[in-house]
């Protein structure tokens, strides 16, 4: 089971939480037991699993990215955006979580978070059902 | 098939080698052809597929992530581990290995890795088999 | 489906666009639904997924891992390739591809990229569609 699901992002580089859009289609795709993908079709955004809790962790994966100083950087893509392609890469473009009992199995810190790294955009993300 | 399993590290940063556990429960499980994800259900540890021979390199993969210097950054997370959120991050918090006849298709060089960042700690890890 | 394949490369750090080889075998397998993970059974390699229009990104990619200096920082693994074992979990060992109609599921811009970072070398990679 494949769904599309779109999303604005508000800023350049920004941490979404979608823990909560991924677990609605699990309920509602009455899977028991498998796996999901989420999986972001860009090249300048991605895709992780990391804190729920504190929200400051969200801004400090932002800001650790960035103390790696890739804008200070010379690249040779005209766009200007290499940055964003390196932390994308960085990230990652899927995550994977194991379905048990209709439930995504993370631990209790866990959220999934799409991360904008070249925004403000409308994105596009792909939440696959097995 | 879902199989929870326990972990105790020693250090603040470690990588340990769970190539065995896996392979193990592989081979109890029986299943012959499919996929194995390697699932960490926190937010300060990862994952990772990297060297198993020479034990040098999980040192320097500890050592390589802690020349980014995320110690030195100024977060804001009020607990202070945001450093080891990063490197959970960077590492990933799931690896896919292929089966094949009952084994982890696995370079002659290759072995997972839990990698801990914010320890010592008692860990889980999860293994799904498909 | 497992298929083993094989791949020259011809600089010590190389970005290489495996996506079309990735493509036929789909194509050839028929299968209409399912998963593709590219796998690569190598320690100083990894896969990644990013843009396929401007070759400077794949340029720019590994100018920005150098950019991390892990090249000069000092490492105890004697082969000296400590770095390139770095980029290899930085990029990861597998990346999952949705497929949709017997066609990989990549946005407009995404290509998968074999990622060399100690080569030249003869290389492998495995394609598991399921």
């Amino acid at each position: 089971m494949i769904i599309n699901k779109s999303i604005k992002t508000g800023s350049k580089e920004e941490l979404i939480n979608i823990t909560g859009i991924v677990e609605e289609e699990l309920r509602s795709s009455g899977i028991k037991e498998g796996r999901v993908l989420v999986f972001v079709p860009h090249t300048t955004a991605g895709v992780t699993i990391n804190e729920n809790a504190d929200p400051d962790v969200r801004y400090d994966i932002i800001k650790g990215l960035r103390g790696l100083k890739f804008e200070s950087m010379d690249f040779d893509h005209s766009e200007g955006n290499s940055p964003a392609h390196l932390k994308a890469s960085l990230m990652g473009s899927s995550v994977n979580v194991i379905v048990d009992d209709n439930k995504l199995l993370l631990g209790v810190w866990q959220g999934i978070y799409f991360c904008e790294f070249d925004g403000p955009r409308n994105r596009k993300f792909i939440i696959q059902i097995q």
